[in-house]
């Protein structure tokens, strides 16, 4: 598993390059620094080699996505910034947000233009390896992807403070938080690959089932993981009273310790042995387990969907991609 | 000139109702009201319907520009809710800001959201009227001026307490802020009408200028208007030190006077009587002159781009839309 890793960064460069190359022609310099930094502090470009692999995998050549799939980590970058302001959040990447350095103003448009550029390289894209067709359809995939992440944005910033929010109003909000893009980052890979409507519907598929293990997953490390590996302490979601999957999971199946449980996910000054009760009141009613079930079926039906595809090497990637999102400590 | 403001409006209700049957599947609630709230309170509407009037001057129908039109107009919206927030502004279109009634983050998102609906409405302009090479072109226009717009805004919170602003990167800022949206909005409208390369140059060039005497007219008109007239007090814009173009060939124009100027530029609690000097100032050194002949001479190269068309009522509302841009009050 672990040259999944090793597999993403040989895609990095390209893609670097690409955005590099996009945004070094914005002015003033300030927006442009602004605009290339999460970029520069390191990511670790799932998304856009994603696209690639999933290019290769149907058929076609990492070039026919290299545009798309920069595209689509820009896109990635753009709502990092935006949502980092709206969340406060001072830290990203290991380094001080985007927002904390250039101020609210500069980082919100800095957002916009990342967003520009998103579509205007998918536009650019090369015409001898893309027909206008192809172009098309990818920048439809991007913009539905982004009408999506701020439904799924809204969607989050409304359940604040809400304690009663059913398990379809959390997944609906984490396919469109997070699963859209993704799945918009296999579709374009498909798209700009040569493959079938089918297949395009199908990686689209894939790329949603990997995003919902993937979040579910993150839900899941906060309270699995240890805070040397995670980088945050274990249970902060519990402390912030998130209703994650677990916490939703947890309320309706608790029985009696619901009612601890709420009063905890309520509290906003919990105390460690407050954290650790309610994680032990997760684990014992099994909404823990039943979160890790979850992102496992996500991730057993995303590999079947692969299924369409011929054999190769890059679909095997695809393969390991799906059970690498549940093996990632962090 | 009095009928300009009706032809405009007889656009209006096809611009509106393109523009609210695309926000309306945008979920939650509040995204969606949030986003459409600027459109329902009502706008002059002059980008899209040059969109469509340039398509019918070209040869083509208002029918062919007027996803693409809505979209300049989604474009336009977005940025003035994001330049709102920055500039911290409270009112708009006579209602209170969009950050006023629902906070930043909310408005922040509503932005993005426009600007995603506004790719995807020209994604799925109608495949009968308009060719995938056309929305392709269409596309890259939009995104081009977005870009822009952001560049221009960043160059715009740059001037802040700089004084030696020159005229020409003041209007390399006002060509990006305001001047590139409206020159997308004629070449959109040149595209999607079906023109050739050169008459959606041509208009192109005539949206750009158009759009430079309407942004210097603004400057003009915070000088020559009345209070009642221009809904904020005469001489606004010295008042917060703004570098405009008067501003800016005023200090190097009116000699001895130059000092005082500066003295009543720099001063953040300047008295009427210093505003009504610093006009004197302006006045005798020529500068207001200076930008009202820029203005009309950008106008009068706007008319003559024109004569690339053929003679038809939509190229007569053009020229009189070119000249309209200097007899508005406010």
């Amino acid at each position: 598993m672990s040259d999944v890793k090793e597999i993403l960064g040989s895609y990095s460069s390209d893609i670097i390059g690409t955005i590099e190359d996009e945004l070094d022609v914005i002015t003033p310099n300030n927006l442009q620094e602004a605009s290339i930094y999460l970029t520069k502090a390191g990511g670790k470009m799932l998304r856009p080699a994603l696209s690639l692999i999933t290019a290769e995998a149907v058929g076609g050549q990492k070039e026919n996505a290299l545009k798309a799939g920069s595209a689509i980590e820009l896109i990635h970058t753009f709502s990092l910034i935006h949502d980092d302001i709206m969340d406060d959040d001072d830290m990203r990447r290991g380094m001080p947000s985007v927002h904390k350095v250039w101020g609210e103003d500069v980082a919100i448009l800095a957002g916009d233009t990342l967003f520009s550029k998103a579509f205007e390289i998918i536009i650019n894209s090369d015409k001898e390896l893309t027909s206008h067709a192809q172009i098309n359809n990818a920048l439809a995939a991007v913009a539905d992807a982004c009408v999506k992440i701020c439904e799924g944005q809204a969607l989050d910033m409304g359940f604040e403070n809400r304690f009663d929010v059913t398990e379809d109003e959390y997944m609906e909000m984490i396919f469109k938080k997070t699963g859209a893009l993704i799945a918009a980052a296999t579709k374009v890979g498909a798209i700009m690959g040569g493959a079938s409507d089918e297949v395009i519907d199908a990686m689209y598929e894939y790329g949603r089932l990997i995003g919902l293990a993937f979040q579910i997953q993150d839900d899941y490390l906060d309270l699995a993981s240890d805070e040397e590996t995670l980088g945050k302490p274990i249970g902060s979601d519990i402390g912030k009273g998130k209703m994650t999957i677990i916490a939703i999971n947890g309320l309706s199946s608790a029985g009696d310790d619901s009612e601890k449980l709420l009063e905890i996910l309520k509290d906003e000054n919990n105390s460690q042995a407050d954290i650790d009760l309610a994680i032990e009141i997760l684990t014992k009613c099994g909404a823990i387990e039943y979160a890790r079930n979850l992102a496992q079926d996500s991730v057993d039906q995303a590999k079947e969907v692969l299924e369409i595809l011929p054999d190769s090497s890059s679909k095997q990637v695809l393969s390991d991609i799906a059970d690498f999102v549940l093996e990632r400590h962090s």
